[in-house]
């Protein structure tokens, strides 16, 4: 007999969440005999709280496929964390509640770390309060920090995006450092794992040589070490691009710009290294720079989305859907690298317990000995997963993204208090 | 008799300068008869002065194909301005003492405001110094702040790059907006005239509305109306994007964000009104923000280009050897818009005389009386700019662009001291 089945994006969004979004919900439509209707949470998890369901059966089949092609969360996103079973029991029974009302035996979690662990929980709790629910990770952070997955879809497009980006600052560079800009420095995310930062390495390949000096958040900051390689680089080439990673911090674990803010989930909110950084070069060095901070621009560009990733992202979402009504539980489908050259991957599954609140580095051997670049092992990971364009369609000049309509689900139930 | 031509570029470099370089050398390859070869400054004008010729013949049809979707400036370019033919009559009899060297008959400048007044000095002096001199200056700049011409080659594909990078940023914000980030600030290039603060407003259309606020360089910062403009689309919305351009100042014309260093023409370096900004809606609003600086990434997103803008660049470049052969001297190409819808334009040309040191600010009837949006006059000018993609070519997952031998013409005079 069918049931329902919810489906919720949760923190960051990416360039290619919503392909996820768009495998789950096409994929769950090939199985009207086991999904009835995929509703989506409303901003996340806090929809399922508070009974804030999205009937995404009222979207046409044109407006799913559009997904495909449209970044952000299409039904909205959340920084909301539940905590441990005991701590967050009332939000835990609230969502078993509200799932049995709408007959809902699957979930599909779509997130990082912190969302792993609130769906393996979740099946948990089911199994416990007797309503049992198939609970299905689909992994997503550009910060590709989730372990056993090869890469994390959403992180191959931000890494194509900053590796490109790079290149093309370089070209502008170059052509002005003989009178005017010698440094270039691009602040890019990435709190505790380096994974976009070694991408900004990508910009510089053997046909298209760039000097570049990158500051990792695995590698503590020495000044020293890092003017004398922006010096040294500068001078052999007449410029030097610099990439630093948010998270970039000193011998003591001190982030250089920390804002003093903390996000829901307790994270330190960062920006500003990049200028700091940059202005550490302008007052040790001399040389005249410029700065750039991406920000969302790095993690919303489906514009120059790489094309495996969309495909990944894609996939892990259907997948989701196939293992679920397998009767596969408390697992996230990840991304397998069969084999490197040609690059070949195929979809494999993790259980939850080994994924959730599990962060995964970059490995030292991916980082070159002196600490400011890539090595041959860390490109041979990259270099696929920035493979292929898939542009999304263009109308009057610009991309044309999709809007849902969002329309909601009939409450059943009683008020809920966040 | 053929001579010989010289081509540079000045100033900031564009992601479309390029594809002028190869309009003026793909057309002096069609007139053997008249060019006999086109040399290239390295690093500009600096080239002409101290005597460093590129020589383009040794380049191969296919690398300066290319150059027509490479970012920056192939050849170099420089921020080194002339003044007045009093003031720097070294240097223009210098640059004529070196045209007269290596034959040169034509002088092609792609530049700015001050550029033309360069290319128009340099007539003048040839002339004086009996040394006749075609000199035409090809139009570039991302600013768009050139007169006469309708809009500057270069100024499309920024208008494209932010007008889109703020429609995707701003899906990513509406996603987060229920539990996180509210508010989005992006800090635009622009120093005098909006433009591009004007572009950003392109993120917006009736198929896909989006909450912005522009704060152009024109509008003096009234922070009461901005916060109240904000804190309106906030609470109507969800969420609100902010554009804003680098040289935003306030009643008495003092900037935000005075950085305090100024570059080679004695223009004030800007850079962090946007974090600016972004604290002060914190500080007063209370809302949660994100900031980004597309700094050079927005001029040299050549991945991105109008094809509008690309053809342009190209046709002006062209046009450029097209005029100069037919004798037409101390004149710049310029577009012509013929008819609005259909968009058409064609090349016209202005003399350098009512070109040079102009600058062209928006039209006041281009902004909302409010001062925070544009009207549909701007957006019935901007929307054929940014019309076509012309996607470069990817290799490996990266944009291929060109890097030229740049081989140098053997030297025939003493040593100049800049």
């Amino acid at each position: 007999m069918a049931k329902n089945a919810f489906y919720a994006q949760s923190g960051g969004v990416t360039s290619v969440i919503n392909a996820s979004a768009c495998g789950v919900i096409e994929a769950a439509r090939r199985h009207k005999d086991k999904i009835a209707n995929v509703y989506a949470g409303r901003n996340g998890i806090i929809g399922a709280l508070t009974e804030d369901l999205i009937d995404t059966s009222q979207e046409s089949d044109a407006a799913i496929h559009a997904l495909r092609y449209t970044p952000s969360g299409a039904f909205g996103s959340c920084r909301f964390k539940l905590k441990g079973l005991e701590k967050s029991a009332r939000e835990y029974e609230r969502l078993i509640e509200v799932f049995r009302a709408h007959d809902i035996g699957y979930f599909f979690y779509n997130g990082g770390n912190d969302s792993m662990d609130t769906a393996l929980k979740l099946s948990q709790i089911g199994s416990q309060m007797g309503y049992p629910l198939v609970c299905v990770g689909v992994p997503k952070t550009v910060d590709n920090d989730l372990p056993i997955t090869d890469n994390c879809p959403g992180f191959g497009s931000v890494a194509k995006y900053v590796a490109m980006s790079t290149r093309e600052a370089a070209f502008d560079v170059a052509s002005m450092a003989k009178t005017s800009t010698k440094v270039f420095v691009l602040e890019v995310m990435g709190r505790h794992a380096g994974w976009i930062t070694s991408a900004v390495g990508m910009a510089d390949d053997e046909e298209t040589p760039i000097p570049l000096v990158l500051l990792f958040p695995e590698i503590a900051y020495d000044e020293a070490a890092f003017l004398a390689a922006v010096d040294a680089k500068t001078k052999a080439h007449g410029y030097c691009c610099i990439g630093v990673s948010e998270g970039l911090s000193d011998a003591s674990g001190r982030l250089l710009a920390e804002a003093g803010s903390k996000d829901a989930f307790g994270h330190a909110q960062l920006g500003g290294v990049g200028p700091l950084v940059a202005h550490i070069v302008k007052e040790k060095l001399g040389y005249k720079y410029h700065w750039a901070v991406a920000d969302y621009l790095q993690r919303a560009a489906r514009h120059i989305a790489s094309g495996t990733d969309v495909e990944q992202a894609y996939a892990v979402g259907e997948a989701a859907v196939e293992l679920a009504i397998k009767g596969h539980n408390s697992i996230m489908p990840t991304v397998v690298r069969v084999s490197q050259n040609p690059y070949k991957w195929e979809i494999g599954e993790a259980p939850l317990s080994q994924v959730a609140n599990v962060e995964k580095f970059m490995p030292r051997d991916f980082i070159t000995e002196d600490g400011f670049g890539i090595t041959q092992a860390c490109r041979d990971y990259l270099v696929p997963l920035i493979q292929g364009e898939e542009y999304p369609p263009f109308h009057n000049g610009m991309p044309r993204y999709v809007t849902l309509k969002n329309a909601p689900v009939a409450k059943k139930l009683a008020e809920f208090k966040l």
